[in-house]
């Protein structure tokens, strides 16, 4: 179940303004979505598609699309990055579920139990390299070294959480470090290489990265909060997959850090060993209760979220402005 | 007593011209390739050294200077570019061998095994986006795409080989196009980016690409022949690799095709099923020698070498023509 959160808000948070006003934008990136992930060889198109079909939300272009708009872009440029942001989040994820050996992603069966790892590997770099191709489409070599750049940190995150997540001493610096790279990067590269393609100033440029970063932080904490609160269905993956791995998340570490000496024992049986009986999983989820360390986890995605919608403060009355900001409640108040 | 009839030897074909005249900027690549390794991860900067640190020939990055060179670049520009296709190569190489689950690399134990499958992938994937960052340096959007449409091209052959390398009637013309993209590809735009990065013209960039690409057939038929006829200690890695896999190589391709409706069992239990003794792969050696297979394949990549010094025709008396023809040359000759 859910935790609740209190918000106090005149209506709820909804994407329909921010889907409303990116409607014929975000048909125009699916086509390209859909005729780039084409190839001759017919494992390419089928496993991308089973993967890329799974995405409703397609966030991280509409992010791009949104950027852009707001920045005053008037051509199609930003179709082609938005397209690109899209392809190198598919990769990533086709690249993390090998990795994590996850079972389920965006609902479906993950790509790699049905195709391989192998195909899953190889399918990956090649949407990486189509992403490419189409950042050189749109023409704009700032927009392309902001996403070269953003692939590379998110890259160095993975490893760095690879490394270090089983850590029963990680230090909540480095929990942050971790999402910053492997999640939020993508999100303010996005904002950012969209501002960056219209031509927008530095300062805004600036701002819409921010807007993206701390939008991508709030999202990465309520992901890691619902995989110990969500509901599998409704999640499109199994909650309790970062528990069984012995993932460091912040929920983990606020509730290892606030049962203290007491369930040390339990700890080290269960994540550092990974030494797990099903009711583990639920006594994990009633200490979270007990010590507040879900709602905590949420408190701070609130704050993140609250601060991307501050750095919108320069945009004045663009009709994007308040569908942005409607963006950063619906992360925070999700439920999946 | 006879006299001893004096062999009409040219000379041996060799890569000191060509690494002589190369000397300087390929100490400045090898520069640019250590500090873009690095990374605050230390894993990262770990697993890459011990792949790039093997390799002691760097011949993509070389062609890439060569090519520029010949073609009258003046600036540092392709020392970014080399790095960058350096970069592309070693992690194709990681992922490659993740994909095969391959043994030995470059004479050292494949990276996947010291540090595991997972590091691999993603240490794979930083290499290619600092490829790419290293890219943008060099500020040449037509080499940065023909770079990116390679990768791609990279990706779908290793995917095309996957599906159809164990295929026993795989055609030599899909052979040809499985080493056409995962090899060729990358060494024909390692010397067309350079070419494009130096203002060549049109015609010029089409005949370094075009030396390029014959020259990766010639290497990687020859890679496909040492893999029956070479030894551990002077290849690096275990011959007998794509006998073991099945893969359906040109020298496999020709054997079968030669020892015809006789030995079709024998093919389908080793090559189809992949049940084999000791005894198999000699066997299989001694069929190749019998048949001439080996022969023809090395005949074939003979006759793509020529071919690659023909298409350099036009680079009149500049030294850095001889020492691409002796590069050729070498490819067709080594023994490791």
């Amino acid at each position: 179940m859910a935790v609740a959160t209190p918000v106090v808000a005149e209506r709820p948070p909804s994407l329909d303004a921010l889907l409303g006003l990116a409607r014929s934008d975000m048909a125009a990136v699916d086509e390209l979505i859909r005729r780039h992930m084409d190839s001759p060889v017919p494992v390419i198109p089928a496993l991308a598609d089973h993967l890329i079909a799974g995405s409703a939300k397609r966030l991280r272009p509409l992010l791009t699309i949104a950027a852009a708009r707001i920045a005053g872009a008037r051509d199609e440029a930003c179709l082609k990055l938005a397209a690109a942001v899209e392809f190198i989040h598919t990769a990533t994820l086709l690249h993390d579920d090998v990795v994590d050996s996850s079972q389920l992603r965006r609902g479906r069966v993950a790509a790699h139990l049905i195709w391989g790892a192998p195909s899953s590997v190889l399918v990956g770099d090649f949407l990486f390299a189509r992403a490419f191709e189409l950042m050189v489409g749109a023409g704009s070599m700032p927009a392309l070294e902001i996403l070269a750049r953003a692939s590379r940190v998110i890259a160095e995150g993975e490893v760095l959480q690879l490394t270090r997540a089983h850590d029963l001493d990680l230090s909540q610096d480095v929990y942050l470090e971790i999402i910053k790279a492997k999640t939020a990067e993508l999100f303010a590269a996005a904002a950012e290489s969209g501002a960056v393609s219209a031509g927008a100033s530095p300062e805004r440029c600036r701002s819409l990265r921010k807007y993206g970063q701390d939008l991508g932080i709030a999202f990465q904490l309520v992901d890691d909060a619902l995989d110990y609160s969500g509901d599998a269905g409704a999640l499109g993956k199994n909650p309790g997959d970062d528990f069984r791995e012995g993932k460091a998340t912040l929920p983990l570490l606020l509730v290892m850090a606030r049962t203290g000496a007491s369930e040390r024992d339990f700890w080290v049986r269960t994540v550092d060993r990974r030494e797990q009986t099903d009711a583990d999983f639920e006594r994990t989820r009633e200490l979270m209760r007990q010590t507040g360390a879900l709602q905590a986890t949420l408190d701070l995605a609130r704050t993140y979220a609250e601060s991307a919608k501050v750095a919108l403060a320069d945009f004045g009355a663009s009709p994007w402005r308040p569908a942005l900001e409607d963006l950063a409640d619906v992360a925070v108040a999700r439920t999946a």
